[in-house]
């Protein structure tokens, strides 16, 4: 390689304990989180697609100083379950290890929220490493201490808080990510540039194009501004009482595109993508953003590679599917907005008919 | 009535929240709940043998405020597992209730235990609130905000910390418990008394009668001794990692009994009570207890008519069902013993060959 090999990172701040977000691109992993591990015992959970990669030098590595187990779930969002939860259990049960155990999670978003659910259950809370090997999950799933796993009727709906001891995230396993996984997980940058800074979504429109052709110092940078950006709002409000929701910009209808489309046909990214203009839309409608904001809201997603237009869901039907958010109290519809780029609200201040018509155009 | 009611309590502080235990004998559940429900939405938990006795009257009256679902289960610690979880997620989503929901617990320490992880996992944390209904679980499973259901291959394997928003402790439900049940609650209150306070035992000598013929008041006061010992512990170390150990006096033992008998062919009371002796007759080997202590401790269980005698388990089977424990750090069997009456210990520092010599007693 002839870039030089940078190692760089931030450090989270939350209630329970601060911790590292190591970024880097050695891929030594082992090296890396040997000194977060506290106890004698690991357990590496990790899924089919990513155990081939990764998991035989970490597991190797590592089993020269802990007692290592391996939980190889299978591969995708329809896993996310309490079977995969149940498996995680029965392999620490079966070990006999105990709350020194440290879990750590290798692997993409769902690994992730697995493998810290896991944590945060068994003997009531063990420690928990996160290793993302997805864009995705090292700008988002990764930072802020979301667990869980679905209920067959909702997205996410069993979970806990739990923060990790440690993220490393290695931009070298982003060379192995599908393009598509890969553009997945720059919706979830561009919205950060839409919520919180206009500045960094100038700086997209520049960059994109380097960090789809793998150009690991820019996807660094990128990825270390995401997290300082969610490490910075989740030390304001950890459990989501206030400032936190809007991270959840373009969520609300991302789920309705996910649970009508069925998990995992619609990547979580994608659904979030078409799902943020549909917000932006709305926005519009309510004069916060302009026309040009609404197309420049497109351009960059469309640079991405992602789309642009969610698939078509009757009214009724969305509107139902939004009534099983988490984002609904009271019964309400609240929705993050843009007042303007980057700048987000939590807001119910709008006429439903206003939503209605911007579900309708994609009905 | 001719005696006077009483209304007293005590305030628990832990790291998330300080919140109220109450203990009454006023029989109005629903007045005394309902300033701590902050949403429109409850979900009432409990199992087919409370249910009769007191689901209608508090269903009915919290629904003239409140939208009221109820969720009731089968009664027994066998069914203190994911598949009873599973039942109060399902009527939470079926109801599209939200994160305003309050889940109350009504029923002994399994309801308590369950409600309780079901409120810290949907949705990542809603409210709870415990209305404990058997004596055991007003002394302990409702103080302390620990949470969690059975492994297949261990008690209480899976769980959370979580503090409710409130507990209400009413003497009068006990008029309807099982004496068995009662007896069973006895041996935490005694445990109390031997872990924490040598006057406590002398009083419970002379009390214990009027507690088991039903005096109220004299209950209420025990209640309040045993839930004030125990938030004075929980308020040092809420997450075990120290003093609040000393709490599972007799339980490793006890636990070793309840595996071999299957759950709940001993009432965990029971067991708890067998393991007491076992820890003093180890704490007396070490020279901490006098022989005259570990009968007194004896004579006192009878009183409560506890077992003092533990059924026949070979002790490599014992030793094996040790190392299952929670307790047990880096491997090495950490027992919970008395230094002297009312004066607790965790140690791991004894010879094995004494334990074992305990364990032979009772093979």
């Amino acid at each position: 390689m002839t870039t030089p090999q940078f190692h760089d990172g931030l450090t989270v701040h939350t209630q329970s304990h601060d911790y590292p977000i190591i970024i880097t691109e050695t891929c030594n992993m082992a090296a890396e989180v040997a000194p977060y591990i506290s106890g004698q015992q690991v357990l590496i959970v990790t899924n089919e697609t990513v155990a081939p990669l990764y998991l035989q030098s970490l597991q190797e590595q590592l089993a020269a100083q802990f007692t290592v187990a391996v939980c190889v779930l299978k591969d995708g969002e329809q896993y996310k379950n309490q079977a995969s939860i149940n498996q995680i259990y029965d392999v620490l049960m079966t070990q006999h290890f105990n709350r020194d155990v440290t879990l750590i999670a290798l692997g993409g978003g769902v690994v992730g929220d697995m493998t810290g659910f896991a944590a945060a259950s068994f003997m009531r809370g063990v420690n928990f490493i996160q290793i993302p090997t997805t864009l995705l999950s090292q700008v988002d799933s990764s930072v802020g201490g979301k667990t869980g796993i679905n209920h067959p009727q909702g997205k996410n709906m069993i979970g806990a808080f739990w923060q990790p001891q440690m993220v490393l995230a290695d931009m070298s396993t982003l060379q192995t990510l599908p393009a598509r996984e890969l553009s997945a997980g720059l919706a979830e940058v561009i919205k950060y540039a839409l919520i919180m800074d206009v500045d960094f979504l100038t700086w997209l429109e520049q960059n994109l194009l380097a960090m789809m052709a793998l150009d690991l110092a820019v996807l660094g940078e990128a990825v270390k501004r995401c997290c300082q950006y969610k490490a910075d709002i989740v030390a304001q409000d950890e459990r989501e009482s206030g400032i936190r929701a809007i991270l959840n910009f373009g969520h609300t209808f991302g789920h309705v595109i996910e649970t009508h489309e069925g998990y995992g046909n619609w990547l979580h990214g994608e659904a979030v993508a078409a799902g943020m203009i549909q917000a932006a839309e709305l926005s519009q409608k309510l004069g916060w953003l302009s026309l040009d904001d609404v197309a420049r809201t497109k351009r960059v997603l469309a640079l991405a590679n992602l789309p642009t237009t969610p698939p078509p869901i009757a009214v009724d039907n969305a509107l139902d599917l939004m009534g099983h958010d988490k984002k609904v109290k009271q019964g309400q519809i609240r929705l993050i907005l843009l007042k303007s780029l980057g700048d987000a609200v939590l807001t119910a201040d709008f006429d439903e008919q206003m939503l209605i018509e911007v579900l309708s155009q994609h009905a």
